[in-house]
C-alpha cells in the first residue's frame, strides 16, 4: 500500500489521548481500537502527541511507542500527523527523525520554552524541524495558553516561506488572528482551527479544518459539521455547531486530557486517567461531560 | 418626529471620536458633520463615548456636551446609544439620568474599576444603570484589554434577566465566548461584535451587528458588509471582509483614538489629536492607515 | 504659624481613607478626628487621596473638600501630601493647582490610564504636574497592580532630574526594584515604601519611610518601628515588624479601602463603608482584621 | 571521608551552569574546574540543575552526568543540592532516586507544568519527591516567572509539615512573601533568597542564604556579603550589596543562562553557549556584563 501522496491535509483531525498505565506502560490495545473507530467514523486524519495527548508528560521512548501504535492502526487509510515538542533544537530534530522513521505523514511542531526565545531562535527551531522532516509537511502549532512562547505574525510569515511548512494550528482563542495569518501568508500557510475557535467561523474565513481533542469523542458529528461547511451549507453547519460547542466549553473548563480521557471512558474506551499529578474528572464534572455527550448523540 | 420605538438595535454603529481642543472645548461643528455624514452613508446607529470616544479622558460636563451635539445631529434618523462609564454606582446613575434627559435612545454601560469588584458588585452596578435608564435599552460592554474588570458568563446570564438589558458588546478577541453567551442567554442578550472580532463570523453565529471605531472611517463599506451578511450571501460578505480587516489590525496596533482621529483627519474631518498624554499617529503610522483606507476606497 | 519649610519628607505617612455618606457627602468630622489622632500618635505626615483614599471613586469636588478638611485638621503640624490622579494632563494640572491653593505641602502624583501611554507621554504627564505644583515637592507614585501604566527605570531616571520631583512611592511588591531606583538616581529620588514592601527592608536599603494604608490603624506601632530602623536597631525593628506584617497581608488580601475602613470602624472611627459597588468586609474578614489589630495592641 | 551529617544548609549556593557541546556532550572538565574554584572561594554549597543550569533543556541522562561530575568535584567539602524537575510524578521520583544514588546531599525540587495543577496535585508531587529522597533534605523551589505553576501559602504550610522538606527557594521578586512564609511555617521552612531578592533584605528578615546564578561569577564577593549579614554588620553588608546588585539586574535583563555562561567565559571558564535555540549574549550585553564584573573586582 502506498501513501496518499500529494494529498493536502484537511478536515477533522482528532487529537488522540495517550493511554498509559500508572507504571508508564502504553496501553496499545485501546489506543489502536480508538484510532480504528475514529477512522471508521470518517475522520480525515489523526494526531497523536498534541496537548490533549499529554506530550508534556511523556518521555521520548513512550512518545515513539505511541506513534508506532497509531501508524500501525491507521494502515495508511488517513494521514498520521504526530507531535514533536521540545525546548531544544537538538532534541526536536531527534524526535522528528524518530517519527519520520516510524512512518508518520506529517509533523505537528511545538516549541516548548522555559526562558524567553528570540524571534530568530523561534525561526531557527521550526526551520530545523522542517529540514529534519525531509519532504513531509509540517504543521506549526502555537498555544499561548499553555506554552511559554508564541509565534508572532512576522515569524509566521517568514516560516510560511519554508518549503514544507504548510500549515498552522493556532490554539489561541483569537479568531481574528487566523484571518490576519491567512491575509499575510497569501495561501502559503493553511490554517487549522483549535478547540478554542468555532469551527464554522474558521471554515468560513478560509480554514481547512480543525485539529482538536473534542473530535476524539464526537468524530461523526464533527465530520458532519465539516461536510456541511465544505458544501457551503452554512445554515446546516450552524445547526450542527451549536450543540457541539458545549463540548468545547467543557474541554476548556476542565483540564483537556482529563476531559477527553473521562469522556472516552464513558464511551467505553479504557484509556485510564491523566498522568499524575494531573487528576481525573470529579464525579460532578463527569456528569456534565456525559450530559454534553448525550445531547449530541455521542453517548447512549 | 417620534422615536423609532420598538425597533431593536442592529447593524453598524460607529464608535464616534470625541473632538476636543487643547483647552478642552468640544468641537461641536466637526462632530455633528461627522454624524450627518455617517448617517448619509447608511449606518444604523451612532455611539458616542465608547473607548474610541476617549470617555476615560473626559469629565461629565464634556461627556454631556458631546451627547447633546450627537443627538441634535442625528435628528432621530438613527438611534444614539451613548456611553456611561464609572467606578461608582452613584456617578453611573447620575450620568445615565443626564444622558436620558438629553434624548439618547439607549445606554452603552461600562464598569470602570480600580480595586477588584465582586460578581455581586458587578451585577449591582449594571442593574442600577438599567433602572436609571427608565425604559431605554441598555448595552453592557466588556473590554478585558483596557478595563480592570470583566463580565463572567454567570453574571451575564443574570443580567440578561433584567428587563431592559438586552444587548452586549464584547470587546475581547474571543469569538467563541460570544457563542457561549448566545447559548447561555437563550436570545435574551443580543450580541454586537467589537473591532477585535471578524464581523462576518459574529453575524454567522447569530450576532446583530457591530459597534466599533473603524466603522467611523469606513461606514459605506461596513454597511455593504452588513447587508451581504444579513442576506446570507456569505461569499460576497467574505470578499468585502478581507480588505476591511486590515483596518481593524491597524486599529489594534495603534492606539484606538489616535488611529481613528488620524484616519478622519486624512478624510478631511478636523477632529484634532487624541487627548494628552495620548499622542497622535506618527507619520509612518499615518501612512499605513492612509494605505489601508485607499485599499478599500475610503480615501482618494 | 509657618510651614516647616525646607524640611524633607520622611517617616510614616498614613494613607487616609475618604469617609463619604451614601449620598456622596464627605464626613468631615470623623476625617478630621482621624487626622488629629494620627498626629497625636506621632505620624510624620498624612496623605489623603491615595489608593486607600479611594481617589478613583471620587470626583474633583469631593477630592478638594477632603483635602481642605485634612489641611485644616493638620494645622501645619505635619506635612499634608495629597493625591492627584488623572488620565489627562489638563485635568491633572487643574487638580494640582486646586490642591496647592488649599494649602497642601506636597503632591502625590498618579497617572491613570485607559489606553497604553508612551514613555514620552508618561514623562510629560508628571513634568506638567511638577510645574503646576510650583515649588512644592512631588512624590511620584506607581502601582502596577491597580493602574494600567507603569514607570520604567529610564523614565524614573529622567523624572529624577526634574527639580521638585524628589520622591517616589513604589507600590509593586518588588523590593529589588527600589534598590535599582536608588542606585540609578544617585540620591535625587528618595524612596517611600508601600504596604507590599516590608518597611524594615526598605529602610535598610536606604528608604526614607512609608506611605501606606495600614499605618492609619497602627500609627503608634508604625512610628515605633520607624524609629527603631532609623536608629539602626535592626533587631528591635524586626521584633516590631513581624506582628505588624499580618496587617499588611490582610490589607492585600481584602480590598484596601474595605480593610482600612473596617479596621477604623472597629477602633471607633465612623468612617462608613467603601463606595459602591465596592463592598464592606464580610463578618469573617472583620474578625480576621480584629484579631490582627488585637495582636499588636491596636484594639482592646 | 563522611558526609557533613546533621548540618543544615545555609549560606551561598551558586546555581551552576551546565556546559554542553553542540552535540550534547557534557564538558565535564570545565564544570569540575568551576566547582573546585567556587569551593576554594568559600561557597557553602553548590546547586547543579537550577534554572541557570538549563535543566529545562537537558534530558535525564545528561542531568545525571552533570550531577556525577559535580559530586565528584565537590568531594564532600560542601553539600551538593541538585535539581529535580518534571511535569510527572513518576519521572520526578525516578530523577530523585537517580540523584540520591549519585551521592547528592539534598534535592532542589521543581514542579514543571503544562496544564494547571490542583493544590492537591502540587502537594502530592512534592511529597512524592520527599519520600523518594529518603532522609535527604528537600528544598522546594518556586519560580512564577518561568514555571507555569506556583506554590500557594496554604500548600507551602502543608508541605512544611513533611519531615524532610525543610527549605524553600522563592524566585518571585516579592520579598514580603518570604516573610509571610516564615511567619506561617514557624521555622519549619527555612528560606533561601533567589536572585530577584536583595540578599541583605532576606538575611535581615530571617533567611538562611541564597541560591542564585550570579554567585557563580561573584563567589568571593557573595561570601563576604553573607558573612557581614550573618555577623549583623548591616552597614558593611549594604556597602557590599550595592555594587553586587548590578549583576542581579543584568541577570534578570538578559537570559539567565546566557548571562552567567557569558560572564564565566569572560572569567576564563570555557563553558560554551546556552543550548539552542537560546542565544549567547550579544557583544553589547557582554560589555555590560564585563563592566559589572570589573566594578566588583570579579574581572581584571
Amino acid at each position: 500500500m502506498t501513501k496518499p501522496s500529494g494529498t493536502s491535509f484537511h478536515g477533522v483531525f482528532p487529537y488522540l489521548v495517550s493511554p498509559v498505565d500508572a507504571d508508564g506502560t502504553v496501553r496499545s490495545g485501546v489506543l489502536q481500537e480508538l484510532v480504528r473507530c475514529l477512522i471508521s467514523e470518517g475522520v480525515h486524519g489523526v494526531t497523536p502527541l498534541g496537548s490533549t495527548g499529554e506530550f508534556a508528560y511523556l518521555d521520548n521512548a513512550r512518545r515513539c511507542k505511541i506513534v508506532e501504535d497509531v501508524v500501525a492502526a491507521a494502515q495508511n487509510r488517513v494521514p498520521v500527523v504526530a507531535g514533536v515538542a521540545s525546548t531544544s533544537i537538538r532534541d526536536a530534530v531527534w524526535q522528528t527523525e524518530a517519527l519520520v522513521e516510524r512512518g508518520v505523514d506529517g509533523i505537528l511542531a511545538v516549541l516548548e520554552a522555559y526562558f524567553p526565545v528570540s524571534e530568530d531562535g523561534v525561526e531557527e527551531y521550526f526551520t530545523a524541524i522542517a529540514k529534519a522532516a525531509g519532504g513531509l509537511p509540517v504543521v506549526i502549532y502555537t498555544n499561548p495558553n499553555f506554552q511559554r512562547s508564541d509565534l508572532s505574525l512576522p515569524v509566521i510569515e517568514r516560516l510560511s516561506r519554508v518549503d514544507n511548512i504548510r500549515y498552522i494550528k493556532d490554539a489561541s482563542s483569537n479568531t481574528g488572528r487566523l484571518l490576519s495569518i491567512m491575509e499575510r501568508t497569501g495561501g502559503r500557510m493553511k490554517v487549522f482551527a483549535a478547540s478554542a475557535h468555532i469551527p464554522v467561523c474558521v471554515m468560513m474565513i478560509g480554514g481547512v479544518g480543525w485539529m482538536a481533542g473534542p473530535a476524539c469523542v464526537a468524530a461523526r458529528q464533527s465530520v458532519a459539521l465539516y461536510e456541511a461547511a465544505r458544501a457551503g451549507d452554512w445554515e446546516r453547519a450552524m445547526r450542527l455547531q451549536r450543540p457541539l460547542w458545549r463540548l468545547n466549553e467543557l474541554f476548556a473548563k476542565y483540564s483537556l486530557a482529563a476531559c477527553i480521557k473521562g469522556a472516552l471512558d464513558l464511551q467505553g474506551f479504557r484509556v485510564g486517567d491523566p498522568i499524575p499529578p494531573l487528576r481525573p474528572l470529579t464525579p460532578a464534572a463527569r456528569d456534565e461531560v456525559a450530559a454534553a455527550l448525550r445531547a449530541i448523540g455521542a453517548l447512549a
